[in-house]
Parts: C-alpha cells; sequence; structure tokens
C-alpha cells in the first residue's frame, strides 16, 4: 500500500493517480498544500513539491511525477503505458514531456497562480490580461491535440499510453479551472471524453479543491 | 550519425552532449536559436526548443532530452547511466528531474534571460535584484550538491549516472554566466573539477555563444 501527498488541483499528482489506478496498486491520498511551510513534503521531497508517494512501511518515498511512472512501468507488468519498440517509448516520453513542460508552463501553471493561489493565499483577483494569454496558448495545444487524435488511435499512436494520461491530467485541471472553450476543437473534445469515461478518472471528478468551485460541465462524462 | 540542432548555452543540449559521447554515440552540431523564427526546429519539434537530435537519414527526430537520453539507455548497452534496479533507476530520475527543473527553472533559466536573451535579443540590461536572487537559490542547491556528495559516491549512489551529467551541464551553464560562487562549497566544487575533466566534457568548454565571453576560469579544468 502507497500514500500519495497530493493536492486536488495538481496536475501531476492526477498523473500519478491514473498510472497507479490503470496498474491497479493500491493507495490512499494524503492531502499536502506545497505553499504550507509546516508540510511533511517538504521533509520528503528536495524539491518541496507534490506528488510524493510513500510506501507504507515508511522505507521507499518516490518523488518526480515521471519517475514514479517509470518506476511502476518496470515493476509492474499489467497495463503498459510505455509501450513498444524504443522508438515508440520515445514518441510516448516527449508528447508526455509536452503536456508536463509545455501545457503545464503555458496554461495549467498560469491558472493555478491566477484562480488558486491568488484566491486561496494571495487574497488577490486574477489579472485578466493573463488569463486571456492563457486561453489563446490553451487553442494552441488544443489545435495540436486535435491533430494527434485525427491522425492516430491515441495520442502517441496506436496504444494507449502515459501520453494520454499527462494530457489528461493537464486537461482536467485547466478545465476544473474554467480554462477549456471546446468549440472548434471536436477531435481532442472526444478524446477527452473517452479519458474521462475510464474507471480510473472517476475518483479525480470528485475531488474538489477547498474554495474553488468546479463548474457545472467539470464532472460529466456526456459534456 | 545523428545531427544535435543545439546553442552553445542550451543546458539540455549539454546534457544530450554528454550522454551520445559518453555512450560513443557518433554526433555532429548543428546550431539553432529557439528565439528565432525561421530556425528549422520549429518545424521539427512542437515544443519549439533544442534539443532536436535528427538522424541523418532524416526518418528519425527526436525531441526532449529526457526522451532522447532514455532511446540511447535502451539501444546502447554501453556506459549505462541509468543503472541498478528500479529503486536506484527512480533515484536516478528523481535527481535529473530535480536539475532538470528545479535548478534550471530556479536558477539557470534566469541568468539565460538576464544575462544571454536581454544581451542579444531585447538590448536591455539585467536586472540586479533578480541576479541577487538567482545567487541565492544557486547557494541553497549547491548546498544540496555538497550534502549528496558527502553522502554518496557519485549524485545518485555508488555508479556514475544520468543524474552527475544533468547536474554538471546545468552547473556548466550558470558557471559560464558567472552565477556559480564556491566558497563554502567544496564538495560540490571537487565533484564538479572531476565532471569537468572527463574527455565527455572537454567540447563543451570549448564551445562559446556569440557576443557572450566566458570567464577565464571556465574552461580550466583545475579551477
Amino acid at each position: 500500500m502507497w500514500q500519495l501527498y497530493h493536492f486536488p488541483l495538481c496536475p501531476f499528482s492526477r498523473k500519478v493517480q491514473l498510472v497507479l489506478s490503470e496498474k491497479k496498486v493500491p493507495f490512499v491520498l494524503q492531502l499536502a498544500y506545497p505553499w504550507r511551510a509546516d508540510e511533511p513534503i517538504h521533509g520528503l521531497n528536495a524539491a518541496s513539491r507534490t506528488p510524493v508517494l510513500e510506501r507504507q512501511d515508511g522505507k521507499l518515498v518516490l518523488t518526480d511525477s515521471q519517475a514514479i511512472c517509470e518506476y511502476f512501468e518496470e515493476t509492474e507488468d499489467r497495463s503498459p503505458l510505455i509501450p513498444g519498440s524504443a522508438v515508440a517509448r520515445a514518441e510516448v516520453r516527449r508528447l508526455t514531456a509536452l503536456f508536463d513542460d509545455n501545457l503545464y508552463g503555458d496554461v495549467t501553471e498560469l491558472l493555478l497562480y491566477e484562480k488558486m493561489k491568488k484566491r486561496l493565499v494571495l487574497r488577490q483577483s486574477p489579472d485578466s490580461a493573463t488569463l486571456r494569454a492563457a486561453m489563446r496558448l490553451t487553442h494552441e495545444h488544443l489545435d495540436y491535440l486535435d491533430w494527434l487524435v485525427d491522425n492516430r488511435r491515441w495520442l502517441a499512436g496506436a496504444q494507449l499510453s502515459l501520453a494520454d494520461f499527462a494530457a489528461a491530467a493537464q486537461v482536467s485541471v485547466i478545465d476544473y479551472l474554467g480554462g477549456i472553450d471546446w468549440s472548434g476543437h471536436e477531435s481532442a473534445h472526444g478524446w477527452y471524453r473517452v479519458m474521462k469515461s475510464r474507471p480510473s478518472f472517476a475518483p479525480l471528478l470528485k475531488q474538489k479543491m477547498e474554495g474553488i468551485p468546479a463548474p457545472r460541465h467539470y464532472a460529466d462524462v456526456n459534456a
């Protein structure tokens, strides 16, 4: 059994939750807010951020979402998520990094700052120019998702992979924060509805961030 | 034979150069400045950044430094850089991400903006408050390097690994930009001198960024 330190809108904790669920690795959630100085994660992770995954005997702590996903890819035979040849695996990792780094840095990180941190920690209003810029960049990323979905069975190729879960984790946080407008992105929208309908996704759609209500459509797998 | 699109101060291209050299994979360098709109990398990499590695037959393009390193870890038996058990490999990947994400985001990225991009592209002076903040954070990262070096043979454990090359790649760029003060960090300094002395490092110490002179000590393996 593992304990996952997370907060409900951490996209990287969501990515790990999805992978653990797909691989049927049992875990319990433990709330952790990285912006609070007294959180145990600061002692468990030199990077001072979620996710942190601790084995319940306390003898193994894993951090960094990609290192965690690679660990379970190597130790669990069930549901390979970095499948195929070395070239196919490079494509899964390229896209996973594109969502973890670029989609996160261009959009998710800005929305978390403007709509979560400013509200809960800094007690400020979001900056509308930043939100507009994030919305523009979201459309560019959704264009690329459309292209992938139009040209492949799943994002990285013929098989469902970590790239799909990394992308869906970011999209779900952006959607929770009201940042997704699907108009003109029917292909990406169809893909996200399929991802949302997976049993591994159901717990994420129920998790609420205290003080930040989700829009009504957020948890609706048909919306 | 491979072609590596890079610019001399790109820490992630440096990480890839070191790994290719250690594994004796032949490659040639091709200059690419991601901030210029007419660079071929924009068509080769959806993330529009270096490194981009293209096989000379033009039929395979790899992007994202970690995806590239994992690809050669899987396809080249020589010099394993993510060695050992799944737990040991998770530790290599955790530290690699710590240097690629946190040391880069806290320090290297700021120095590249203040001391390279402002000089070459924006024609502005660096902001001294930002430089001071980066210097403070550099000391925190060097403290952690000291701790690793004091407690282990190499950064991730008993064996030289990708974590050492990822850290050295960031440190080398920070050092080029005048951001390293080794006082109080004898352990990390000793480790970096060892890294600098490796044959794989020699080409990096010769590469110059046009318009940005390196400090005199930068290329001295004894300094």
